[in-house]
């Protein structure tokens, strides 16, 4: 059995920035030339999340709006009647969505289709420098 | 430790299709022979998910009734602006219910309640052919 | 290669209850001495979801609130009609978010934000008594 970790920092604007870490999770991967894995990637904290998407404008534009039907910036929420920093949204969103995926590393190539990359959505109210764990089961 | 790779593939009907796939994931699973493991299931692509849900007539209109209230098929997206393509609505689906599970494989037995069923939901506007990829980690 | 598995059971109160099990998973974890894992806290089931959410009493309103949006319970569900159980709207909730989540324990430790916590929704109509499986891969 082997578990290998490793790990990355990504400077994020918040606000729903969806951010492509397709080719550092890739970079990461092959550089520990591992045939076969189950590669977990996952982001620690409430405000964010790690999830798949075609990674083109239109889209990019789309999710923000369909996540605005789901729990909008401009309502009132309890968490910001308690704590005022204003991204009750944020958590809520994040919680949703989820903060890890999983992707099969198969004969040394992660399993991603045409038009599938791994994302990181930060849905914070402000800029936040998040770390993005890699866990390689093989 | 053993990686254990195995897929299958599956034709839908698009248009939020859902597609019981419990006994091809039992079948490939219980076919090893493993009494403990972590069991990946996964799709690769942009415009389809994997979850549970009771697999009843009921809950199949349902999900999708839901799914048209927080990303419709009939209003407008960016994504279709540039591509034509008609799908928008199925990536957003896609990157908010995600693309695998992951379930216990524990003394032979995988963990499903007794209501519960792995499906394979097609959210793309047109037939498609889906491979879904089945990962033993034991 | 080792896989160890442990659970725990959980006494709900139903009706979108949010019980924080990050402590339940702590113990269990840490109780087996293993530095680096990945690890699967995963609920059997169709009617309630593992999540992650910052515990604190405006979120748990919040996210309720928001799941009414997207799946009310006052509305009419094909599954209530022909189950009369009026649980329709918990298998919808149940299957957008998830029953599952992983977390990568590196050096020891499991790598949770300040503020997240792991937590199980009962969203079933009425109290229910859980299973929560942990599976850790090392």
């Amino acid at each position: 059995m082997t578990v290998i970790n490793d790990k990355f920092v990504v400077n994020t604007k918040g606000n729903t920035d969806i951010i492509d870490i397709t080719n550092f999770v890739k970079s990461f991967v092959y550089n520990h030339n591992v045939q076969n894995a189950t590669v977990l990637v996952y982001l620690a904290g409430s405000t964010a999340s790690i999830t798949h998407i075609e990674y083109e404008p239109g889209l990019l534009k789309d999710l923000p709006k369909c996540l605005d039907r789901i729990a909008p910036t401009d309502i009132e929420y309890d968490h910001d009647e308690m704590w005022h920093d204003g991204n009750g949204y944020a958590h809520i969103r994040a919680s949703i969505i989820g903060n890890s995926t999983m992707i099969p590393l198969i004969d040394g190539a992660l399993q991603l289709g045409t038009w599938q990359q791994i994302v990181l959505i930060d849905f914070d109210n402000k800029p936040r420098n998040r770390t993005v764990y890699i866990q390689m089961i093989c």
